[in-house]
């Protein structure tokens, strides 16, 4: 049976920016069942509408992203800038693992250029630990069944693949996605609200090239036009084999 | 246009209990659009099965019975016995108002055989003055519109038709279900789980009977054979007039 | 020396509303200081700014009536329809009453016309009692120093003078508020973005309108144009004496 | 087999002012086994000594005045002018209710002179509902088993015997103490650093005194020198019957 | 005087698997008192009962080990996946420092296999920083002294002797647990439910040997059969000479 | 226009130890505007006041030493020991850098001698990422508008210049402190209090001298008598030059 593969992120954007052509290929390759998560609505991106109204444009907005990778879409509930790791999110999160029932799942890095990230990393990894297990109730109204083992779990590259400090963190290997850019572009473009956002927060009007200079930088580490980097979270009881690069025929 | 009614108890089979006789008739004689929404999917309602499991039992239960109204059904996912008056709660039970658009909420009595029910009766109280209001944001991840305006909003009978001190609590007014009151029994039938669990935790082995002594009580006040009695929030800004004496033509 | 009169209502505009004449009279015959506090600033109060903005116009709106009074102005930081009897708020509130250390001490009634007002008149029923004493700590990063005697202890009318069921509240006594009923009206006006927003929320375009005919209705009482109401709470250790009926030699 | 009596209060010394005599009664002529239990440990109740210090002090007068009763004596762990409805206390509270095992349980009335009381009243309520409940964890580390049913529920005249607005609070029934008033005082006068408190902090300092007029104003209403009033909560599921009237005989 | 060492970890078992001999050295060797703490009683180890009936079989589990090395235990009331760094938990841990009253206490690593302990280690690292200081009240309702020091604090060694990210986490010193083995063994074994546990959740049915292959490891860089390994807290204010080192003469 | 530097952190007396010399250089050479903001007012720093009388004491000596800098003082309403990255505490610290509206922001270390410092340095993170964000509204009553860009973000040395485990830690550069050495001592004897109680707790009799100690440390890096080192967060997207070089001409 084809491996099912939950992308866990902070906000809507995040699997488009990091890992959208990896999980193109997991599902052309390697039929996967591809998931997409979020912790947040992305209430904060915008300067123009209130944080529901952006929210809800957001949430669509990854709806539509995630219907490319043919895609159930899960926000939970949490807001920007307040990822908070405390037992309701917690609960929600692994509430949501386990309607994905993921054999692998991959989420940010557990140090990266916003506290959320940072957050979502260890929620993640917590709510993998919980899902199995019976006793951990999620406090859902019609929650689902625990899942059948601890999935296997991968961290994407920090934002400019840097620590807050400045300093590279290298991946432990990079996935070629030159074939897929134009498809993982396209997704990354239905975030059309956050796309102006970047542009009037940060100062950045380049969206897509800054996308495409971080896969461009990846690339050159396995001397290929763009990638994506990934390390493999391998402390105890989690999976220990490489199973995206077994899927993929990476060596 | 037809007005759209929405019953937000604590528990599954609250609605059942207190006012199911109403809502069959608001639907078949007035065309009223139903919506069915409780704080707990009923996590404490068993001596057998854990919390999770006996949540997702009575949320497929009370879907079932929601299912003869044609109604959706919704719970807050507050816990049995720890529903609580504080922000997150309220927050979800405004989405809840606002995804149901409602012209007309039915609620629990402010004083009532349980603390869940009482919390309940202010937390709805206070999502239908908030739900019209676009600065209220439930913090949902997709959130609904702020509604219209202000429903009208009316209490069902407290258990057994008395306050916690035994003393009675006469309604405002008396619905005759007599003609419905198989459709009730109907209803009420769905909650199987409860049923057993009443007989269980309670003694009381006569889920039905016990409905239909309640309903007789209050049919005797419109010299009726089976009626469910109700009392209006009058307080502003809370419309004034009696919209389902209106509807269902009682004077 | 003269006594020292803390309003603590739940919004901006509250005060006004209910017992702005009173404090008029007992400032300018009884040479009372006068403090102004409420939970919240009023964040919901806008159909068109966001909360922090209608937050800083109402905050501003509030500094502006206070002033007519001489009176400084705290808001305890609490948000619309969230206002919560919890330990935070409850301290927060205590610190107010510290600062603005009282004799006599204003509020809202134990049931209104929303939970926001019942909770405030619970919560300044505390803060009043817990004052004085030395080991209840306010969490204040500059803390006042306790207050020396619980103060006495008053509630306003409620909105439309009926309780929630619709049922009329009479007052314990009514102040005579006619020869300032232009001072009030005019710290009334001062709130000129609430008027604006009750006219939308609640189609009520009457602002002063309203407030002079609850206060007509008062009067009635005691034969006069205008009146404020008020109850005393006499629970223990409260003062029992009726100290605004004798500043203001009410027989 | 006897009956088992759990006594639970706000403070230390709630009991010992208002059923500290019927305790005594009830284990002298019923051979009940009696329970004693706070929400706090008192922790405000001092002008000289920090929170903790006097919550020490206090823990172990009451232990000393339980031990009168030969009880054992819990502390909820919550603090004074602090206990909160909210899901922690809640839960220690069925705790204390659980490891108690009782088949009555006497304690403070829904209004009284301060929140506190009225919290530990509802908190109380909603304990022994939930402590038969085998799916209500209290999350204690190592927790007690449910117990049978739901105990008789009882609560004690309010302090001065009216509610917060002065008006009085008539009694179910009176159960006569006068022959065990003496002991009673010595269960009140174990409470010396309270004694001292209440003289500085409400200008009282007759605490005993107190307790003998309220004693003999009960008194009054079944012509005996001395009494203690009780209302028994008659909500739906707790026992009707008036256990405490059939153990004390009274007519 | 002998030193009193207390063990804070996150589940029970957890001591018994990491620096188990070195406590029974402690104690044999040095006389030293040993108190052992745990933040939860293991609610979710198991996939046939309750969390409140595994919680209860677990802390008796670990009393059980704990009588082997004549230790009092501590469950700090937390949950399992849930040990949240926040007020509540840390004033809990607090108390229990305060009742071991340590001059040596041993914690997990800050970076670890699960969150939990990760976050036990932070918890414990300020509850040693906090118990001396008489400000920093926990709320126990019979609050403990505070201590007179800091105590020295130690990690012991991560689980599978690595990093998250599978690097290995290589020790301070290494403790010979050769001689006590035997003995260590005997306490793993009173966990018997957590031996079925994670056979069944982590297929690793050699509980034991597990923990035998651990230790090996660790003896190989000392050149012994079995070894436990540590990393000494060095921060200010906590005390920098390696007492756990002097008492066992280790050099 | 001159550049605003706002020092953010835990407790009154880190910045007069850590950054003291550099803020006054900042201001003297620079013409830089100083503010200045801790998380807590002190709270346990006593062995002989109550936690509300010592925050009083303290706030009051920070308002004293920040006077010399000509700089305004906030404290952020935190607890001694119980800084937690939640979101009251974040909102609260977003605020006050709303209020200060800097271009430079200096906060402690990522990891340092004890978690306060540590959570503070998060929160202080996360608060300048969120400060120009129209949509992260901090619930303060009367809230400042949103800055406009993110602040330049540095760290100070961790105290004794070392890690929680003893390993140095190295700062990017070290400013020179020599010529206002003696205005630094002087705004850190401005805490009376502090240096009385850190000799009581930490038996560190000398609070002048360790800060002495510690800049002649880090002047040794540069060949001057005293230094005070920081490290630059480089995360996206804090501006990435190094102002404070800059600003003091350092090469």
């Amino acid at each position: 049976m084809a491996a099912r593969v939950l992308s866990f992120m902070a906000h809507p954007d995040d699997m488009e920016f990091t890992c959208g052509g990896t999980l193109i290929r997991l599902k052309q390759e390697a039929g996967c069942e591809i998931v997409v998560a979020t912790a947040t609505s992305g209430d904060c991106g915008s300067v123009r509408h209130r944080p529901d109204e952006i929210a809800r444009i957001r949430h669509s907005e990854a709806e539509t992203a995630a219907r490319i990778l043919d895609a159930e879409y899960y926000a939970a509930g949490a807001m920007d800038l307040l990822i908070m790791y405390d037992a309701p999110t917690l609960r929600r999160c692994t509430e949501i693992v386990r309607r994905a029932r993921p054999n692998i799942v991959i989420t940010l890095p557990p140090a990266d250029y916003m506290v959320d990230h940072e957050t979502v990393s260890r929620l993640v990894r917590t709510a993998c630990f919980g899902a199995p297990i019976p006793n951990f109730w999620t406090e859902d109204p019609d929650p689902a069944a625990p899942i059948e083992s601890v999935p296997h779990l991968y961290y994407v590259d920090p934002v400019e693949l840097k620590d807050p400090f400045g300093k590279p963190v290298p991946p432990d290997f990079v996935v070629d996605i030159t074939d897929v850019l134009a498809a993982k572009e396209k997704m990354l473009a239905c975030h059309a609200s956050q796309r102006e956002w970047l542009r009037e927060h940060h100062g950045m009007d380049e969206y897509i090239e800054a996308m495409k200079r971080t896969g461009a930088e990846r690339g050159k580490l396995i001397d290929r036009p763009f990638g994506e980097g990934f390390r493999q979270h391998r402390g105890h009881p989690y999976p220990q084999n490489n199973i995206i690069a077994e899927l993929l025929r990476i060596t």
